[in-house]
């Protein structure tokens, strides 16, 4: 388990790339911290690792705080090294925006497989990656992904906004609950339950889990019927209970969409998103740079006399006057 | 208080800019659903009305669900009323983004004001916005504040981060606590207590509120203290009691942005951020319609042989030839 980043020593990036291609957990975890970081050379590291990218399995894991997502990564993670697969985590730290440092620290966890080499632990912020976390641990994931790792576990600390949409970009979502931890009614008005694959009602081992069960049963009969209907799978993580069958929904799943295609698909619409997304944020940077250049323009928003729809009309038809 | 959307009957966008600017309660209701669904007419309506903006004190209200948010604005709406004022209230409903339909129907309260003139209730969902909540909310206070409303309360229904972004973004945030409602720790986590200028601690009559002040108290001396020391209320808006103290609060907030000239830089900033937003949205149209009709970038970059940075690169630089 390599947690140390060495943000100190100079970065050789074509370095990072072989070290990463070649598994080497130190270059991993350096080209990690170069995603968290924006830093410049991550075009030359995207570039360097991209062909190599797509074999990786990955399984997101949200859920509100509490509902014992690290445990049951813990397990999984247990669960593919028997079965004699390499597994790496990635573990979504919601830095604040707005100071820019994490407050979360606590990833001294999953002691046991510090010493395995099939194992790789991750937490991940952002820092400076221009398109915040839905940018961020997509090419995070790719890193793991070029590194070897045949399954990549994406966990979120919470449900905000950013990492549902890092969970549902993932091969299989599995939103996990739990009696006494936010309840379905709050997770589907905050639009998780919708993306998931698979649904984890986690410590089985204690009172309510029935009732949550039942409770998501309902919503899950409010809502519109896919291709595919989510399993509710029972799991009591901290006694090593329901993981099999967990791993068993997962894989159920995966072979459903490989053979429907629809993995083909989702994999190609999140390319194509994660493509805007990233023209989006460039063309802010550029943007930005046209307001700070043009203080008529700026001067004429905050006077009132432009708004806000037309001078970003003019932003975008002046700086793209190409299309 | 105007609840129905009037969706079905067209709209003539020069009647409603004139009917918000005369304060008709139909016109700015149906402007508000224009926001909401990212109506085409959205731009002349933004044009219409903006010369008419930044008269209005804006509050945000924001915190986790359960603390009291609802009720501690309509204790505002109380006392500002009984102060003279008018004031409307924009509830913003985090909509899934999933489904497109709000499970929220829950917004028949503050019948007290559902007869008052100078009170307007509304709640607010993105249906077809561009830009998400980030930037339909900031159109929706613009037209409440051209229509003449005093003071524009904006509550949002959670603390996800584009509801924190909404809250930031308006003269005074005030963040919300309770005890037995999440803690100032998770709050931390997910960077609300940076945006506060103003910190209620609600539910003053139940046991616990005590140590929320304390650990609050804990919380913020960890932080940099900033030229403005954001006071804690204690209120317990069911028992009516402690609002006109969080009100001077606010009126104090007020006068010292006013006086130092930050309240100036605030809105300066933020309109401007909000066109940079805009524009990157209006981009991001223009890149996918790219993405589209190039079939060989697209193709290259699901079979990876061109990553997604450059693949942004590409398109932004190609579509972005004039800067």
């Amino acid at each position: 388990m390599v947690l140390a980043t060495d943000r100190l020593r100079p970065v050789d990036v074509a370095s990072v790339i072989e070290g990463v291609l070649a598994g080497d957990r130190r270059a991993v975890a350096r080209a990690i911290s170069m995603v968290e970081d924006g830093a410049p050379d991550l075009e030359a590291l995207s570039a360097g690792i991209y062909a190599r990218t797509g074999r990786a399995s990955t399984i997101g894991l949200t859920g509100a705080p509490g509902v014992g997502k690290s445990t049951l990564a813990t397990e999984l993670v247990r669960a593919e090294r028997e079965a004699g697969g390499t597994v790496a985590v990635l573990a979504i730290d919601p830095t604040s925006p707005y100071t820019g440092g994490a407050l979360l620290g606590d990833r001294v966890r999953m002691q046991e497989h510090a010493t395995d080499p099939g194992v790789f632990i991750r937490s991940m912020a952002t820092r400076g990656h221009l398109g915040g976390m839905s940018l961020a641990a997509p090419e995070a994931v790719r890193v793991l992904d070029a590194a070897g790792y045949g399954e990549v576990v994406v966990e979120t600390v919470g449900v905000g906004q950013a990492e549902v949409e890092v969970a549902a970009a993932t091969d299989t979502a599995v939103v996990v609950l739990s009696p006494g931890a936010g309840d379905a009614v709050q997770m589907a008005k905050a639009g998780i339950l919708e993306i998931a694959d698979v649904f984890v009602v986690n410590k089985d081992d204690k009172d309510g889990a029935g009732d949550v069960v039942r409770e998501l049963r309902q919503m899950l009969h409010l809502g519109a019927a896919g291709p595919w209907d989510p399993p509710i799978v029972r799991t009591s993580a901290i006694r090593h209970e329901g993981v099999a069958e967990l791993r068993e929904a997962i894989a159920d799943h995966r072979s459903y969409v490989e053979t429907s295609g629809a993995l083909e698909r989702k994999r190609r619409a999140r390319l194509l998103q994660e493509v805007e997304s990233l023209a989006a944020a460039r063309f802010r940077v550029k943007a930005a740079a046209a307001l700070t250049s043009d203080g008529a323009l700026a001067d004429g928003v905050v006077a009132r006399r432009i708004d806000p729809y037309r001078a970003a009309a003019m932003l975008t038809d002046e700086t793209a006057a190409a299309t």
